[in-house]
């Protein structure tokens, strides 16, 4: 293990989901640099081992004594453990970067995406590199994927409404989602019925309405609510006007979203473009010529969101070639940078490295 | 085959496609009453034999010579066969109902989708259900499982803007394409390198930005430009505005769109509703508690356009619980609604049926 007895004592949260996973890929790559590291499971998954740094390591059960004496603690093992463990492991001294919902809208919690706001991960930084106690909340990976691209934008021109339709892939409901997906297709081009188990409806050859909850009243289902409510707290702008529909499609790990965007200051396609550009995080894959755009399979294992179909829309008014409404669609992990790469670059915010 | 010597003569032009082949479902299902039918094909496929009503028929060559004494030439081979042969048919006495873009912008062919405006069909009845020579032409399957759901709203409230994010099934691109999709999972599962021919892009597991070309200066793809240009024709209607984002999604023959509507005049949720379920065509498919919503699977071999998601929009404004705005999510089998019945429910209107 590369360990630095300096170093911060880091745990994982659920190390043997897929986000969990990805943490150690995202260490090992980055050469993200802790001591002692802490991979905590359910006791079902107790006792087993993991590889990291080509060497196998044993998963712990999660505790409140075993969230004790760390530095940081990166969750990802859904929203009643961060519940139940992540005030736990905050009091006995952590930062704890969460990737559940448990507390993204809490107002005394930061909801940091690192290219937007890291600078709110930075007032957690101690000098030593360990952080000081608290709870840091990492954005659903609908909200991150959509505005990394939005940013730079939304700095020149201000965005006055987003018409969204996500392209969702399985992973989102974990990894046993994702092998569901395989299993079904499997299923189907065999002529077998498809087993249903995480998702109430087929995946395989299919897209469908996202599986969160609906509220009754509003119709909206709770992904949808999060890319509005979440979207307002990270821009610290209440008047933005957000609308969603989030759709699952059989694709494994990367999410799309079609994005109409429509500006508060008109601004020219070469200008919008000049944004996109300057934008850190996002990778313009934008060849007319070629058909070349973004795909989710493209952005699969990899860091940045990438952007493209970029063209005015010109249902909406412009003048002087200055448009007030653009069109674009984006590409991006969903494990990545829709929850592990981003928790672990708020790490390194807070780590000062 | 059902032949009646009073009934028209029919040839079905691309026989052998996947919306050929549904004609001849469509026709059973539906008891088509035809005289001679003619079932024509490239040279490729002449003197190979295809199953109606239980019995085998051969396929001929279309020639010009095939197109003589036809009464209703439904065509889908290709926009280059309906150039090249379309006219000949009209001109030997033919109503012909053409599938492919060739002729939808014309301004003397009818551009018909039979709940929207098919009296325009009707001009073709001649009294004795034959139908006078000419060429009516079969909308888009976007523009076609879009306009449906949507046209007693507009009539009630008129639509000022229309955002379009669409799901579309490969069957678009041809028998071919399904095939293709079949193999390339299949290859994918095996982990071997899936095969390109169809889609220069993967389908299996992946999606991305519709095969067909972009406009250099627009940024738009030809489905994009044709949802815009075919909606303002089939509606009469130069102002409606309207901007789509076509993208391709591995599922084999229904398409989904998730649509944006805003209102010229404002509608509660109960009106709005109340417009969709006098609507004919569509079958709403809207439960929010138990997360029912339409899907391609479960609009595949089906008629009605399956409608659901059904909301207020309230990233735009509203007062006294009326709506500028609503989001929808649709599902409609691309062969059938898309293409073949929309085509066949043409003929009838032409014959009187």
């Amino acid at each position: 293990m590369s360990v630095s007895s300096n170093a911060p004592t880091v745990a994982i949260v659920g190390a043997t989901g897929a986000v969990g996973q990805e943490f150690l890929r995202l260490f090992e790559e980055r050469n993200f640099i802790h001591g002692d590291l802490h991979l905590l499971a359910s006791a079902r998954s107790a006792g087993t081992t993991t590889e990291y740094r080509g060497e196998q390591h044993t998963i712990t059960e999660l505790t409140e004594e075993a969230l004790e004496g760390i530095d940081i603690a990166l969750f990802s093992a859904g929203g009643s453990i961060s519940k139940a463990y992540g005030p736990t492991a905050a009091a006995a001294g952590a930062t704890v970067i969460d990737n559940s919902s448990a507390f993204r809208m809490a107002s005394e919690v930061p909801l940091v995406i690192p290219e937007i706001n890291g600078d709110l991960a930075e007032s957690y930084r101690t000098g030593d590199g360990r952080g000081r106690p608290g709870i840091i909340a990492n954005p659903n990976c609908s909200t991150i994927i959509m505005m990394v691209p939005l940013h730079e934008v939304r700095r020149r021109f201000g965005i006055e409404r987003l018409v969204i339709s996500t392209y969702q892939a399985v992973s989102g409901a974990g990894a046993a989602a994702m092998r569901e997906l395989d299993a079904q297709t499997r299923d189907v081009l065999e002529g077998r019925e498809p087993t249903r188990e995480i998702f109430a409806r087929q995946c395989a050859f299919n897209v469908f309405s996202h599986d969160s909850k609906v509220h009754s009243e509003t119709g909206r289902n709770v992904e949808e609510q999060k890319m509005i409510d979440e979207t307002r707290k990270i821009w610290c702008d209440d008047h933005i006007r957000v609308t969603a529909t989030c759709i699952r499609v059989p694709v494994m790990r990367a999410h799309a979203e079609s994005i109409n965007v429509t500006l508060r200051q008109p601004a020219s396609e070469a200008e919008f473009r000049a944004a996109l550009e300057a934008t850190e995080g996002i990778t313009l894959v934008d060849d007319r010529e070629a058909n070349d755009f973004p795909t989710p399979l493209e952005a699969s294992g990899r860091d940045p969101i990438l952007v493209g179909r970029v063209r005015p829309d010109e249902s909406m008014p412009s003048e002087g070639g200055k448009h007030c409404a653009f069109d674009l669609f984006v590409c991006g992990d969903q494990i990545r940078k829709g929850a592990a790469l981003n928790a672990v670059q708020i790490a390194e915010r807070v780590m000062g490295s």
